[in-house]
Formats: structure tokens, C-alpha cells, sequence
């Protein structure tokens, strides 16, 4: 197992570039009437300042298996929009109630709640609809595949599900790493499940090693994210911090103490850079990915 | 063109036999966990006491083209549960901020905000993952093309987009009767001309005449709606009535005056059944649904 090293410095460029393909296609694909407000709410909720990390994994787990990034790309703006449908409604006052979101105002500050609330079903909508379409893959069997798996990750069992065990937690608490880590699956690790996937699903087939890949770094991120939450200022991060400990919900550093929640995310990455190595140095943008994932400042 | 007349008693018995066959399916394939909040409250968005007049239509439309109840029912049941996902947000304080839904407290009074928007969010994901299993469909490419066709019709371009239209209209209003009939072509009438779509696709082809009829029964769905909402009461209806009216919202009946707004609907039924006349005496059961949705009582 001798990955060749992609550098950080090649990493980022390599991030910024499907970031800015994964923009253009955003926006080229979303309705664009400038009068709509509900289409101008949906492209303000997909604008363009996050990292693109999904679309990414999905960009480069495809690569893997030899797919083209024209058809990757368009699974990965698909499942960008998916992910930030469920930002806009994760932000709503009834929900987390944010202000912030990337440092600019969240979509239901910017426009209204109403607005916010139907540009995430529009922009969930979306996402199957980019998926259906035969453009993504010339293959019906794989799109409707795709159209499945997003579904199943997205929905009750998946995404969904562990939205509403972390909201329950703010009254039921959590009373262990377990619990969270079950929660975390669901919230976020089923899609980052789905980016790994899609790829070997545009190829017809399936990959273990990249399912073990996804479930490390998807855990690894949160943690990540736990102890960013505490060591970063809202300026850094562009969203307030501390949120969970305000309201005296439990995080993996509760459960952890700090020390121990670094290692623990370091041995994740340690764990998903192995499962990698069927790929060999085929896998050195997926490695750095898992290495970027605990080294981000936001 | 002599249809073989269907009698409003032999109407309501097959109403109700689908209605039932819908439910059971719909409890069949939703998630099931007792103890999970967000999988209760989506079986409660679904409860039994709608009409299930969606799937009513893709069943019926189903069988002029030879399709297998077995296979329509599941799309009615997918199409349902959007429909619901759809009538739980529009609930919403945000939105319509109705109470009562039915006769029965909204999802949001009964659990709560976030639970309601998460409970639409996963209805409206669960419909596609029903649509694209493999079960509703033995053939890939017609289970893509009716995602493909639901996403169109549920997303900004239909139901989401028009909804955001008439909400619009709570400040801005609406200024002629042209107006709002193209509000309803997609907040209601994008479900229908689905309905009515979804048999032809399943046998692989397309249908002109159900598609006229799909909108003449969904525009004469709407304007019924709003002579009902002035001529019954909250008893009868199971909802709130006269809000547009309360709120200062034009609706169809204003524009047309309540004579002519019958005489209107009426008409519009007429032409719905005068579409149906290539499928003679096998459409009596859908001649006998138009003239259904404009003497309905609720």
C-alpha cells in the first residue's frame, strides 16, 4: 500500500476546479426565470461559496471506475442540490434556526419562510428530476438505479430519519457516542454514502471498499465538525458556533473530551486511506480527500 | 359518442374500493416503526380519510391502456403521498397556517413544526423511491420516465412553482381569471395531468385525449373548489372556508360570479368526457369522474 501522496496544495486545486464545473452546472441546469421568486430563492440557496465536497467524492469515486465527468458531474450537482434543499429546511426557525449560513444570510432570512420552505422542495425535486433525466446516463436501468439509492439515502430511513433524531435530542439529549454516531449515519453519512456509490452505479456495479471509504470519512467529518464547532469562531466558519453546547446538547467531544475526539477522527482517516488500497495510486485524490476532511479550518 | 353511462352509487363503490386498495398499499410500504416520530407523522399525513382521487385517475387511465392494477396502484400510492407531503407544508404557520385538515388536526398541530416539514420532505422522497423500485415497473425505462414525469410536475416548473404563485398572491393578488387558472395549471393541475399520464406510460406511449381531459377536470376540480368553499361550512368541507375571501384573495368566483362560475365548470366537464370519446364505452368510469368532481359535496 504505497498511495502516490497528492500534496494539499494539489488537492485544493484539484477541489476548486470540480467546485467551479459542479457551479456551472447548477447553473445552467436550475429553472432561471430572473421575475421567479421561487426559482431565484433556489439558485441563492445553491450559490456557489461552499466546497462542492459531495459532488467531489462522487466526481472521483466515478473516475475510478471509468466513468466521464460529464456524466459524474451531473450526479454530483444533483446530489449538491439534494444537500442543500436540506440546509435551507435544517436553517428554518421551527428547525435550527440559523441566521448564518457560508457567512451570508440563510434563504428564509433573505427572502421568507415560505419561500425557504418550497425552494427545498423545489430544489429535492430537482435532484430526481436531474437524475431521471437521459442525459446523466444513457442506461435507463442506471438512472433509475441512481434515482434509488438517492432516494433511500436521502428519505425516513436515511437523511431525513437522523434530521429528526438530532432535533429530538434537544429535549432527549444523548446518552452516548453510539447514539450520535447512529444519528450522524443517517443525517449525513447516508448521502457521503451515496457520493461513493454513484460512481461504481454508473459503472453497473457496486464497491465494498468505497461503502468502508464513505462510512470512515462520513463519521470522520462529523467529529471533525464537533471540534471545529468548538475551537473556530462564528467569523471562521461563517455560521454561529457553539450551538450544541448552548443548548446542552451532547457531541462527540462531550463523549470524547478533545484529545480523544482528534485521535479517534485521525484513526477514521487512517482506517478509510487503507480501505483505498484495491485502487492503489489510482485512490490519491480519494486519500487526500479523507486527509482533507479532518484538516479543514471550516 | 354514447358512453356507457356509469351511475354516481356505481361510482362511489369503485371510489371507495380503490380508495381502500391505496390505503393498504400506502401502509404497506411506508415505514413502520412504532417508536419513530418522523415515520408516525408521515403515516399520519396519510391518513385514510381523503378521497384518493389521484390515484383513482391513474388507476382508471391505467386500464385503457391494459395496465395491471398491481402496478398502478403503486404509482397512485406514490403519487398520494406526494400529494399529502404537499398539503402538509402548504399547512404549515408559514404558509396557509391551517388547523384542521379533514376534520382532523394538520401534522404540524398534531407533532409539531419541525416535525411536519420533516415528515412532507420524506413523503416527497418516499414517493420516488416507490416509483423507482423495480416492483412498480418490471421495465427500467418506463419507471425512469415516471420519475421523470412526477419531478416535472411536482418541482418549480409545477405544484412548487404555483404554490409559491398563489402565496404570492396573499400581497399581490391576482388580476384577472386567466391569472389565477394559470396558478392552478400547476399547483393542482400538474398532479392531475400526472394522474392521467402515468397509465400510458406504464404501456410505453402517450396519451392527447387523457391529457385534455386531465386538464379540463383539474381546472373544473378548482373552480368547484371555490364554489364550495363560499357555499358549504368548516362541517361539511373538514377545513377552514372563505380564507381567500378573509384574506382578500381573489379566487375564481370573483371573477366569474357564482352563476357563471358554475355554468364554467360545468362546461369544462363537458369537454373532459367529449375528450374521452376515442376510448367509448371503456371511459365511462372517468365521464362519471369529471361529472364526480363538480357535484362532490367536500
Amino acid at each position: 500500500l504505497i498511495l502516490a501522496p497528492v500534496s494539499p496544495q494539489e488537492f485544493e486545486a484539484e477541489l476548486g476546479t470540480v467546485a467551479t464545473a459542479v457551479n456551472l452546472l447548477l447553473d445552467a441546469l436550475l429553472p432561471d426565470i430572473a421575475a421567479d421568486r421561487l426559482q431565484a430563492a433556489m439558485r441563492y440557496a445553491v450559490r456557489g461559496h461552499g466546497k462542492r465536497l459531495r459532488p467531489f467524492l462522487v466526481v472521483q469515486s466515478a473516475r475510478l471506475f471509468g466513468v466521464a465527468d460529464g456524466l459524474s458531474l451531473r450526479v454530483g450537482a444533483a446530489l449538491e442540490a439534494l444537500h442543500c434543499y436540506s440546509l435551507v429546511h435544517d436553517d428554518l426557525p421551527a428547525m435550527d434556526n440559523d441566521d448564518l449560513r457560508r457567512g451570508q444570510a440563510t434563504v428564509h432570512r433573505k427572502f421568507d419562510e415560505a419561500t425557504a420552505i418550497l425552494a427545498g422542495d423545489g430544489l429535492l425535486t430537482f435532484a430526481f428530476e436531474v437524475l431521471a433525466d437521459p442525459a446523466t446516463h444513457p442506461a435507463a436501468d442506471v438512472r433509475n438505479a441512481l434515482v434509488l439509492a438517492l432516494a433511500q439515502a436521502a428519505g425516513a430511513h436515511g437523511m431525513v430519519g437522523g434530521q429528526m433524531v438530532d432535533i429530538e435530542a434537544e429535549t432527549k439529549n444523548f446518552s452516548s457516542y453510539a447514539e450520535i454516531a447512529a444519528m450522524q449515519r443517517r443525517k449525513t453519512g447516508a448521502l457521503f454514502s451515496f457520493a461513493c456509490q454513484a460512481g461504481p452505479i454508473m459503472a453497473g456495479t457496486a464497491s465494498g471498499a468505497l461503502q468502508i471509504y464513505a462510512e470512515k470519512i462520513g463519521l470522520a467529518f462529523q467529529i471533525a465538525d464537533d471540534i471545529l464547532d468548538v475551537e473556530s469562531s462564528a467569523a471562521t466558519l461563517g455560521k454561529a458556533t457553539q450551538k450544541d453546547q448552548k443548548m446542552g446538547k451532547a457531541t462527540f467531544v462531550d463523549f470524547l473530551g478533545m484529545e480523544k475526539a482528534k485521535t479517534e477522527a485521525q484513526g477514521l482517516v487512517s482506517e478509510a486511506v487503507a480501505a483505498l488500497t484495491p485502487f492503489g495510486d489510482d485512490a490519491g485524490m480519494l486519500a487526500a480527500t479523507a486527509r482533507y476532511i479532518i484538516a479543514r479550518r471550516k
